[in-house]
């Protein structure tokens, strides 16, 4: 006989506590979009909202939002039946773990922290094989991966940004493991699987109105999958997950998917810029195909990075393997490119 | 070794699949606010909306929010480590549930549908001891109580919407039960039992804004506790868990306390009047202090009245008990009342 004490004990004591930071000026640590999301837009949605449906429980997702999703992803193979939403792609993230408690949950790192996190949550086994050069060890899991497995994967990868083969993928697939792709930085790269769910129906890709959209804030993801997947995912998450003007906001950004497509070119083009800088400059970069740039580093050149971007009160995010910038704006770029080149003026003159 | 389609078929066969009902004119059946979200509110939030702010990963709860709740809540033993929220009071459950997955959970039928229904999802044991004549028969709980227990009771409490008494209360508190009080109606009936917090360890009290602040689409609930256990809720739940814009409209409600404050004067107005021609009518009904009537019927009667609300297309509840109707408009109240008066006049006329 256990008092609620002990789960608060425990939980305290298992679980992460998740603090935002203090937002310092430059804050380039969680891949956001650094454009507003347009007034012009918001005003769109003001003028969407019915004051009478604010008191209502509402659709989630409703039939409007639930078309334009289908019109956007494009594939003339998948219906309304095949698309869910999401409270974030994190929510998604969260209950797909919570549908497959039972089987065990591989992952390859360097990858999205979340899905270990959220698996200790819910006290699914996780497996973590590293990466091999930015390759998924096929040899290593050929026995390990089975019909019992989950398997998490960001294409393009976060925090490297690199993608995965089509043979990589496949291979995942024919293992009969449950494969979630998760897309969340789809935009910025252009490559999706999509269009092989008609095929695999152990395919659940992830996507996010978060990256591309600027929509961080009002949690919006959705999941396109096998209508089986798709009907249980909406018998285990909460009935009205996202809210009517989210869902409103989602809808407007879809509506003007010419505007978002400029600012996501801007974004590729600053991010190609960067990589080539920091290429010239000697870096091991991966070739990234987000919103945002990663480079290997060793242990003490990375501290004497991070150490530089926090004396100019720059936010960026520190993974074991090396260091991830978001693609801000031009002039956040131009500062932080500047860091980079100070510190190798720095290191050469000492050699 | 079991494939994914093994838990696919698991959740159809076991989780209700929630679906919206069509809305017929009048649809006073899931205890929605009758009136709109007034539209210079909506303007007030617009205005608030800052468009650098919706890009980004935003904090839940901010500040801003957190303070107004403390005020609102009026509660001078407690601070903002006290209060948490949730994508509406549903998901506070849904979360509590899990974090004392391992508890038996104790209700008291009638009362609301979800804390059965979620505990199902997550796999708790669930144990229903009907109420006696709207009392909690604490004779037949004083062995079953204990500090293993969870016990949800709404207050007041949703069907009925009658309240408990103190000793109720207390007696249920002092089996060293965590105890959640769901305060959904609140507004309704003023009588609250956040101040005992301070004192009982073991009692939280959860609220929403979806019933007298109109806001049902947006999502908004929040919970009080102990600190320990408010710390223990924000590790469990997802960290963006309410969004940017849906805060701004619970601050902007907190804001304009003597707007709703006359709404909910004009509703609890409506709710006793028809109460009162209920009663008068010959119905047996309870003294509700929630947002809606509920009348004890056999199953015949129900019947009769259940295809008469049919016909006349307007959507109420249906209990084993009895029926539930929300207060709505004046005039909606008005046709409802009609109904009753009208089966009433053809039952006497066959008598």
């Amino acid at each position: 006989m256990d008092d609620f004490r002990k789960y608060i004990a425990d939980i305290k004591d298992k679980l992460f506590k998740y603090q935002t930071e203090k937002r310092s000026k430059t804050y380039l640590a969680l891949n956001e979009n650094p454009y507003p999301f347009p007034e012009k837009l918001i005003e769109e949605v003001y003028k969407l909202i019915d004051p009478y449906k604010i008191p209502t429980y509402y659709d989630s997702p409703d039939e409007e939002l639930l078309n334009l999703l289908l019109e956007y992803i494009n594939s003339d193979k998948l219906s309304v039946k095949n698309l869910s939403i999401g409270n974030g792609a994190d929510e998604i993230i969260y209950y797909l773990l919570l549908m497959f408690k039972e089987m065990k949950v591989t992952i390859f790192p360097p990858t999205y922290s979340c899905y270990k996190l959220f698996a200790k949550d819910i006290g699914s086994k996780v497996i973590s094989i590293p990466l091999k050069e930015e390759k998924i060890p096929i040899n290593e899991i050929e026995n390990l991966l089975n019909v019992d497995s989950i398997v998490f994967i960001p294409n393009p990868n976060n925090p490297t940004g690199h993608f995965f083969e089509d043979e990589e993928i496949e291979f995942l697939l024919n293992t009969g493991a449950l494969v979630i792709i998760d897309e969340a930085y789809y935009e910025f790269g252009k490559r999706s699987y999509i269009d092989w769910i008609d095929e695999y129906k152990n395919l659940v890709v992830i996507r996010t109105f978060s990256k591309a959209f600027s929509l961080a804030a009002q949690r919006i993801g959705y999941l396109v999958a096998n209508e089986d997947l798709i009907d249980a995912y909406n018998r285990i998450r909460l009935p009205f997950n996202v809210d009517y003007v989210s869902q409103l906001f989602a809808r407007v950004a879809l509506k003007n998917l010419e505007f978002f497509r400029k600012r996501i070119e801007e974004i590729i083009n600053e991010r190609e810029k960067m990589k080539k800088e920091l290429m010239s400059l000697g870096y091991k970069i991966s070739n990234s195909q987000g919103n945002f740039v990663f480079m290997y580093l060793d242990t003490d050149s990375k501290e004497v990075l991070t150490r530089e971007f926090e004396k100019k009160k720059i936010a960026i995010r520190k993974f074991s393997e090396g260091l991830r910038i978001t693609i801000g704006t031009p002039k956040q770029n131009e500062m932080v490119l500047r860091i980079f080149m100070e510190v190798k003026k720095n290191e050469n003159s000492k050699n």
